[in-house]
């Protein structure tokens, strides 16, 4: 008897095991998407593509998932999160700096007139972050995108912004990635922003986070080794970038990949010219009381050429309104 | 009894894939490696950043370990083996081009004479880049390559270029991947000539290969999108490129870095200022017989300051004579 239970305990726990896993298995993976149309498109796109044997089958390491991160893993409004970043640390900044008082945008952004700052040209946005970020060495950076991104409160909920990620888009990564995905960020935000918080956030690690970036020189600052930036922009991943940087940092055509603006445009098209099952997704801001509303004539996040093709080519379009039982997690109690 | 067998035989399965288990552990993971001053660093720095509750315990994720390509992973004379694909491409072309019969280097390449070819500028030299792949969308550049990986043969050894990869450095990656490395190319040559053959060679896929980069366009071709070499260079990732280019793709210091000349040794420099354990290792080309002998004179892989600042720093230099029992896998037989 003794020597019995010996050999069953451990066949016990296996079984026990087995029992866990086949009941997660069978768990909903996305409950926070409604039955409707997108979450179906999304199921039935997974299980072609990793059933084995099947003509769509797609090995593991070539199931790539691209995602855009502002409007489509967390919001952008109203103005994007990495601006916020900026405005927030030109403001820090302001009271050792007297002559920004009277020099736009510099002026607006201290004084909180965002209809000024958003109306300014891109040459004079960049100029903010030259004046925000050049000459600080990487480290430094990444240093002050850790402590925002753990104590900035966005202005309408009072939430951090690392807080005001889509729940339904959350619990996307994490179904692709139990389906043996990698999922990788392809932003036009600052990849040196992203960096610091998406693992803990998305479980997306730093290098598979793909985005804009300033210019870097390397140098060795008392014989110790730095990268300090330059005040200048090196590369902009948006539109024509985004597949041109998926080129560059993954080296392989996505399967799958999710946007909301037209800058995922090009991203979404070269994704789907792909041979084989492919699946792209456009977050389509619907939802004016639970986030934001707009589309074709937002300054932020405009979509509507990317609109016109998704409805033209059967892309999956979420209308957040009716597709998401909640949007951010901290709905869920 | 029935039962008692039913139970145990699970129970047996297990003990058996223990065994087994431990068997692999216990086994040599660098054989090819001779019981030197390199393998006992090498282990002993795997040991000491994988062992839990350890000072020097490093989490899986942060494992990041970055190897140049040629000279450290592969041979690289008589010429750079990028270098050779690109010449054999203008041998493959020169029918369609008598222009180049008088035009050096074009000249110089199609007849084979190597010291006018090496002795050219890095402008020329650009020029054969340029003649050979602009113009190519990256699709047609890859099939080239893959075509070129299974088919062309060294000059000396008549072997597949892809075969000249180091046994030794082989094991290496397998032995960090199997302590939860992620193990990333950082070369000097393009990526996207590395990428169609990295995965099966050295089980590096294509995200994790970091590399020189052409100009590159994206563009519709009859409503087919397209990216399109140009005419340039766009980034070297060679010197102070390896860092910067760290910085962009990986976003995270490595803890390990392995190289083998002047080229790898700001990487180096970047890996091994981080605190915590560090690992840096150089390949010193000493094996005039089985490979080649060269160090701080040669146009090729010249390894001079980063051998000076290895013997000041305490990094491992691999004496390729003394430390490796074989160089090549095809002399394993």
């Amino acid at each position: 008897m003794k020597s019995l239970l010996k050999t069953s305990l451990p066949t016990k726990s296996l079984l026990v095991l087995l029992l866990l896993a086949s009941t997660a298995l069978a768990a909903d993976p996305l409950p926070s998407w409604n039955d409707t149309a997108p979450k179906k498109a999304i199921v039935a796109f997974v299980e072609r593509v990793t059933k084995e044997g099947s003509h769509a089958y797609v090995p593991a390491p070539e199931r790539i998932a691209t995602f855009d991160n502002d409007g489509t893993l967390w919001s952008e409004q109203p103005i994007y999160f990495p601006q916020a970043f900026t405005f927030d640390r030109i403001r820090h900044l302001a009271p050792q700096h007297p002559e920004w008082r009277e020099k736009q945008p510099f002026k607006a952004v201290i004084g909180g007139d965002m209809k000024t700052v958003l109306a300014a040209d891109e040459r004079a946005l960049l100029e903010l972050e030259v004046a925000t970020h050049a000459g600080m060495t990487t480290e430094e950076y990444a240093q002050l995108v850790r402590d925002w991104s753990v104590k900035a409160k966005h202005p309408r909920t009072g939430r951090l912004y690392t807080e005001m990620v889509y729940q339904p888009m959350i619990e996307l990564l994490d179904y692709l990635r139990a389906n043996g995905f990698k999922t990788f960020i392809v932003s036009g935000g600052d990849a040196e922003f992203m960096r610091p918080w998406t693992e803990k956030v998305y479980g997306i690690p730093p290098e598979q986070v793909v985005g804009s970036s300033m210019k870097t020189r390397f140098e060795l600052r008392n014989g110790k080794p730095v990268m300090v930036h330059l005040p200048g922009i090196d590369f902009i991943d948006d539109s024509t970038g985004k597949p041109l940087a998926i080129n560059e940092h993954i080296g392989r055509r996505p399967i799958a990949a999710c946007g909301n603006s037209d800058g995922d445009l090009q991203m979404l098209q070269w994704t789907t010219a792909g041979t084989g099952a492919r699946f792209a997704l456009l977050v389509h801001h619907t939802d004016a009381s639970r986030e934001w509303a707009y589309d074709r004539t937002s300054p932020i996040g405009r979509l509507d050429k990317a609109l016109d093709e998704a409805h033209a080519k059967g892309w999956t379009v979420v209308d957040m309104k009716n597709d998401w039982k909640v949007v951010y997690p901290f709905e869920k109690k």
